[in-house]
């Protein structure tokens, strides 16, 4: 199959390509690096980069990015950035890539485990990452012609145990490879509206 | 208690003011009608309203409009209207009123069911009511001196059968006095980071 993976360069991103490398062809997709460039907050960013990729079987995106910070200092301001970015940003490329979604074809999201188990500093991941969970099943009863879309939901990755551990205190945190299995199931599955949570 | 009530004039809204009305006090908050008027997409609007009407007891908002459409037709600028109005509106109602409500005191929100009970047309709906839950359930955890917080999911109302029945055919209404008592749960208990499913 022909998998797109936007966010190919980030920690989740090399993990789900190398996974899916081993008997697809992935075309990596970056904000600055890999083959092709989106901005996917940009509506018209998402829609040239398909129309210079054309058809593809499954689209991935381990991209995005949302606010941590205080709820009592937060403002609307900082917590459209999860919205615009993280949210939007990936429900544009499934707006966009459906029309480029080959039958059969699937869309994985990437939401998380701040949707059901906070931390102090998460509220506008907790909203996002929900949002995203509430979208893929919202958007699966609506897709046609066998396509599919489904969400995976990490908590925190081994992989980022340096830089994450001490947010995320007492958590059980997730081998990188186990979070790529979960995308190669929604991509080689016939599973939609799912989320997969690797927690 | 002092309860604001912010959407005071719709549907759910008057059913709410009814039920806590009788041993409470309510301050009226609409677009355009009630004591007080906001518009609760502009950060600035809500402050100007907190500072108008000062500290409260309890916040309630049954205020913000999702948009619905076919998924396959639908742009991020649809998209945005339920990002940026019952989501993000709501949101400013928490961010801003933390700061003016009374120890002890309680926020509570507006999902839905179509979180986990799609429909056609409602993906932007869908996202933006789990998004609800999942910002209360980040939000409950950092709010101090017994503040708290919870979100109403009501599926489709009784009372709004002959508009929006064919939209959620087979779905069984909830009655509008049942939502409106979960409301008050919210206000009068204890509880926080809850969603009451009334569905």
């Amino acid at each position: 199959m022909k998998v797109l993976v936007v966010g190919a360069s980030g920690t989740i991103g090399k993990l789900v390509v190398k996974e899916l490398g081993t008997n697809h062809e992935i075309i990596e997709v970056g904000k600055t690096k890999g083959q092709y460039q989106v901005d996917i907050t940009d509506e018209n960013s998402v829609k040239a980069l398909f129309e210079k990729v054309g058809k593809v079987d499954a689209i991935v995106s381990v991209a995005g990015n949302a606010h941590f910070g205080l709820l009592g200092e937060m403002t609307a301001e900082q917590f459209k950035i999860g919205l615009h970015d993280k949210l939007l940003g990936q429900v544009n490329l499934a707006l966009v890539g459906q029309h480029y979604l080959n039958d059969g074809g699937s869309i994985t999201l990437t939401s998380g485990s701040l949707s059901h188990d906070p931390i102090v500093y998460g509220a506008n991941a907790s909203t996002v990452n929900a949002a995203i969970d509430g979208f893929i099943r919202g958007a699966a009863i609506e897709l046609n012609n066998g396509k599919r879309i489904n969400s995976v939901s990490p908590t925190m990755l081994k992989e980022s145990l340096d830089v994450y551990g001490a947010y995320f205190s007492g958590t059980d945190p997730a081998p990188g490879e186990k979070v790529a299995l979960a995308f190669r199931k929604s991509i080689d599955g016939r599973q939609t509206g799912q989320t997969y949570r690797i927690w």
